[in-house]
């Protein structure tokens, strides 16, 4: 499948829009049409049911250590800064840049490519942001030692393609930055905290100082004692939390997945410290399999393990659902869900702020006195066993998925062309969005075979029984085949349709959009049907 | 009901917290606990349910002027600043402060309260932004003019309470500010703008500026064509959106009633100008109609239309939804919902930002030419009707409620301390949370009356059925009396206890809340019973 077959069809069937676009449109950030927020909708509320109100609390689930509870929180994106002064964020969450001074262009360190090449007795170090570097690079090498194309063989190519940030900062002066005329045009690489900053209140000064969040994550660990507190859970528990996240990003690329303003269903899993490897494995499975069953069932999805050179300090275990999204070079996967063994990593830094400076990045940062600059809360967020008296700081084990990246691997996957017969009986090329039912914005479609013969009324009685229920489409205009072909752009799994023989004995066909397949059922077992196959019980 | 015990109730009980308590907390916004989420869930999908999913858009609905479609949208909170130059937000969204020289306090211009008092021959104007006014005004006048308490009878009252901003200016050299000690150490009042600016981008300069939305409305006028053009839908239709906003109040206060950062949900309603002033009553009366169905069934909900007077030029009437909340003064309403007749003001503002001078408030900023500074998309935003083939720029009516102050009013209106027996049969006060059963947290709580005799398997199976379908609780610890009292205070409408005879005859007493009427019924009946009463079908 080509992106670009997709990216069009979001916009022509109002699945996303670029924000603001009647104002030349916002790099980075999207909108969900009609069609769009149906479907996010119901990724959100999948996961909110399987993953805390239906979850069952009393029963030990396969693979899980022991039963364990579920529980639901909704932070505000604005918090107070000293929030991110302890998670590390104020001054880790950075990424380099450099500058050009010619172009004044700002780009990644770590994105800017480039090839030593050699000519007329001179080295230099061509980079570019192109998406086909090598002919690009290339031409501007050309075009910088004044040689012709068909001269290119004068040209000594030293070593691979690379990236900006793997070549000595003295090499600097030899680089010719992108869609620059000059060599050595490059500013020293600095650090961008990736955090939007705002500001609260009246006052201008660095009190009102604060930024919109750029997990969700941190909600939950500061909220941990109130949580604890005020309702009956135990550890072990999650605590959930759908909401928006931000992130200033400097390149934000790839239609939705890397955007500036983004959803996160994020889980912090609480737990004794011994049982934190098994609840890691237990996550790390249930999170891969959940994604499965609400429709990335093929090979484009899979689950990679960090390798232990890859893992924080603190951690024992990091996985990955990673999906291999169509925008991505052959053989690349983007991530959907990490899956993080933190240790008690955050509960400490919320609570004392003062972690051995030898092993926690937070402590990069020293005061005067030698101590550590930022303080934790001085709150105790430790856990008393009720059954064991034994106190401990639980471990965390934090699924973090996101909601956005999800929807565009779920469109990714559902968009499919086969064939399929037209009103003639002649097939033709279709597009269908072979969306999990579950997951489908609109669930049924119902159409009156003609305009007449008390049809329509009909019709339209079974689309409001339908409407009570799930989201549906009512439609009588055009040939019965057309209207077909706009449901399954629409990625609708039911069309049900009325005809002449449900006058006389209450039966209606009803469509499978996958199989094309058509059965017969009685009127007053549509409604049924469809709620047997859209719940899958 | 006395306010404080609400807060006590929210947060013992983990509906609300202050957002970043362990730092301190953070003025003006607040976290959803584990219950509260729940409640803040269900207003919000008996709102997308009520006015967009299940909405019935072939019939005529009562006092609607025809059918109509409803479609949703889910945009960003970051938008491109223009859209807020042609909204009027960025010159005309602003509160009016004065500053304190002496104390460096900031103070909104129209909360500061004062009286004019005269004594030993100087009549000076007192203020304060204390709670009780009239004895803190005393208070301090009697300080400066050095005043014994028995002697009050020397100071001499001129006028009533009045505000700061019904002063003059002229006047600001004898006015006495909050906790100064000196005269005249008010500023000149200024405009301070109520969106919480940002930055996006690498870049720090004017480029990168942005805003957080200051409401919901304009991602979804600057989205019209994009949702006309994409989908089937035709004018009359609403789009509706529920997301967050965010104001940056300079005194936030009154519990989540006015907080900085707070969810909308909002309908933009698209229709012929002909049509409009009937649209705008039936919105007006559906709107009420729907808070009552969700449980403001009582006389502290008003529906109080905007005198005309208090109208914006454009409108042909405003109506606010109110309500009577506990920490206003008697007599007093706070607004829930607004429904505006907005006109064409918000199309015509992001087409062509050029409106007449005289009547619109966006060109109040003229350019060095004299044209408005302002311009708006310069796309054609109007409509043209498939079967009369006219072309116009649909009319708006905006039904604009707030999620929280929703929430907020729900929870006052369900706070209830009556008697209920104790285990004892001895009647005792018990606080019971009466919520709709519709936005309960909790629709059922399941109890085995004693842990043995099998009781707690058959009650662990009926919980896990009910949880299929909607959150439940299952209990087993302490006397029955005071596992219903928690349910109570939770509000759970249900509780279902399995006793002896359920496991003769498979039957279960069923509890109301508000009731306490107990049935029995029988085990495989309960979860359609909570289900048909849940739903109200």
């Amino acid at each position: 499948m080509e992106m670009e077959k997709l990216v069009s069809l979001c916009r022509r069937r109002g699945i996303l829009f670029q924000s603001s676009e009647i104002y030349g449109g916002l790099n980075g950030f999207w909108d969900y049409g009609p069609l769009g927020v149906e479907l996010k909708r119901n990724v959100k509320e999948a996961w909110w049911r399987d993953m805390v109100s239906a979850h069952d609390d009393l029963a030990t689930l396969p693979g899980a250590p022991s039963p364990y509870e579920m529980t639901g929180l909704d932070c505000t994106i604005i918090m107070h800064p000293q929030v991110w002064k302890c998670s590390g964020h104020f001054d880790l969450f950075v990424d380099k840049m450099v500058d050009c001074r010619e172009t004044k262009k700002r780009y990644r360190y770590d994105q800017v490519r480039g090839r030593w090449v050699e000519a007329k007795g001179e080295k230099i170090f061509v980079t570019t942001v192109a998406e086909d570097e090598g002919p690009e690079i290339e031409r501007r090498a050309l075009k910088h030692f004044k040689i012709r194309s068909k001269d290119a063989d004068q040209l000594a190519w030293d070593g691979p393609l690379t990236t900006l940030d793997k070549i000595d900062l003295a090499d600097f002066t030899k680089a010719l930055a992108p869609e620059a005329s000059e060599l050595g045009t490059f500013t020293d690489p600095r650090d961008f905290n990736l955090m939007f900053p705002t500001t609260i209140g009246a006052l201008a000064g660095e009190e009102g100082r604060a930024f919109l969040r750029p997990e969700t994550a941190q909600g939950i660990f500061v909220n941990f004692k109130n949580v604890i507190d005020s309702s009956r859970v135990k550890v072990p528990v999650g605590i959930a939390q759908i909401g928006k996240s931000f992130r200033n990003e400097i390149t934000p690329r790839n239609f939705t997945f890397r955007s500036r303003e983004f959803e996160q269903m994020e889980i912090e899993f609480f737990c004794h410290p011994s049982q934190s490897a098994d609840w890691y494995k237990y996550w790390r499975d249930r999170r891969m399999k959940w994604w499965q069953e609400i429709g990335l069932a093929g090979d484009r999805l899979i689950l990679r393990d960090h390798h232990p050179d890859e893992l924080s300090h603190y951690s024992t275990g990091t996985a990955d659902i990673e999906y291999a999204f169509p925008f991505l070079p052959e053989g690349e996967y983007g991530e959907l869900e990490g899956i993080a063994h933190r240790g008690d990593f955050d509960l400490r830094s919320h609570m004392e702020g003062k972690l051995d400076p030898n092993s926690c990045p937070l402590t990069l940062q020293l005061g005067e006195d030698g101590k550590p600059v930022h303080k934790g809360s001085g709150r105790d967020l430790t856990y008393r066993d009720d059954m064991t008296n034994e106190r401990f700081t639980p471990h965390v084990i934090e699924p973090s998925a996101g909601a956005d990246r999800g929807v565009l691997a779920l469109l990714c996957e559902a968009y499919t062309e086969d064939t399929a017969p037209d009103d003639k009986g002649e097939d033709q090329t279709r597009v269908v969005m072979k969306f999990h039912p579950r997951i489908a914005p609109i669930k049924a479609a119902v159409f009156p075979l003609v305009k007449k013969d008390g049809m329509p009324e009909v019709a339209q009685d079974l689309y409001r029984a339908i409407k009570k229920k799930f989201p549906a489409f009512y439609d009588e205009k055009g040939a019965v085949g057309r209207r077909y072909r706009r449901q399954d752009e629409a990625g609708t799994p039911y069309c049900i349709t009325v005809d002449g023989q449900t006058l006389q004995d209450n039966t209606v066909t009803m469509r499978d959009r996958d199989t094309l397949e058509q059965v017969r059922l009685k009127l007053d077992d549509v409604v049924a049907e469809i709620e047997r196959r859209v719940t899958g019980e």
